[in-house]
């Protein structure tokens, strides 16, 4: 197996359980956040989505683009199954030669970082929020939570 | 670098993130948790770190052992402290040919996994929980909270 694709079987169980989680958000807990400093469930899962994406079309030498203008109201569901399809669509284009190519991300992180790493980091990245958003959708009265992979 | 070195590389600053955050938990908030049905904090904080640990215990042929007995009342600030030391030493026990090594976690999975695939679980694991974490403590009544990674 190539690393590219067990970087993608590795990202998958927990895009999947992200996305199972995201199904469960009803529209009028878009605005929930569990105290007045924390982040809207809607901006979380939006950032989310976006920067696994964002860092996928970078790795890929693609320039990030905006799936969803400002102001979009296209239903959270809808948009992880968009963001998820287009980000591993980049993915995909990598071979493992590509994964060692220093990516520019200066502006972001005040250096370049080869690509692999930037997969890495948007993978981290992804689950720490995915973790907080296991414990908004609890607080939202759900109590049967899908596992933290999805198999 | 070794893919050992670049492994603890990879974890530390996570780890240091958690550690930061758990020396936030005032002792009164030790049982606190977001919902009814939530894991508590001193038992979140406990399972996150006792993972971890357990897994580069199991990484390294070492057999988990229980640094801290049911019912041990130290601060989870010092128990991070000694996990974190204790699993950094079993990590630094393995050379890079034995992350290929594969480990009988049968009762817990099903399957032998190789060494450097449970470091990665237990890694990812780790940032999930800690993700959750940064929620309870914001809960807690914090707002000024330590980056999701520390540099």
């Amino acid at each position: 197996m190539s690393t590219v694709e067990q970087f993608i079987n590795s990202l998958s169980p927990h895009r999947g359980a992200l996305n199972d989680l995201i199904e469960m958000i009803d529209e009028k807990n878009y605005a929930f956040k569990p105290t007045p400093t924390s982040m809207e469930t809607e901006k979380l899962v939006n950032h989310t989505l976006k920067t696994t994406y964002t860092f996928a079309r970078l790795a890929a030498k693609q320039s990030p683009e905006d799936l969803f203008p400002e102001g979009d109201d296209t239903p959270l569901a809808e948009r992880a199954r968009v963001y998820t399809d287009e980000t591993y669509a980049s993915i995909k284009l990598l071979e493992d030669e590509d994964l060692d190519e220093l990516i520019d991300v200066k502006k972001m992180f005040g250096s370049e970082i080869p690509a692999g790493k930037l997969l890495e980091m948007a993978k981290d990245h992804e689950i720490h929020h995915k973790g907080q958003l296991f414990v908004y959708v609890r607080e939202m009265g759900h109590t049967d939570l899908p596992s933290f992979v999805k198999k």
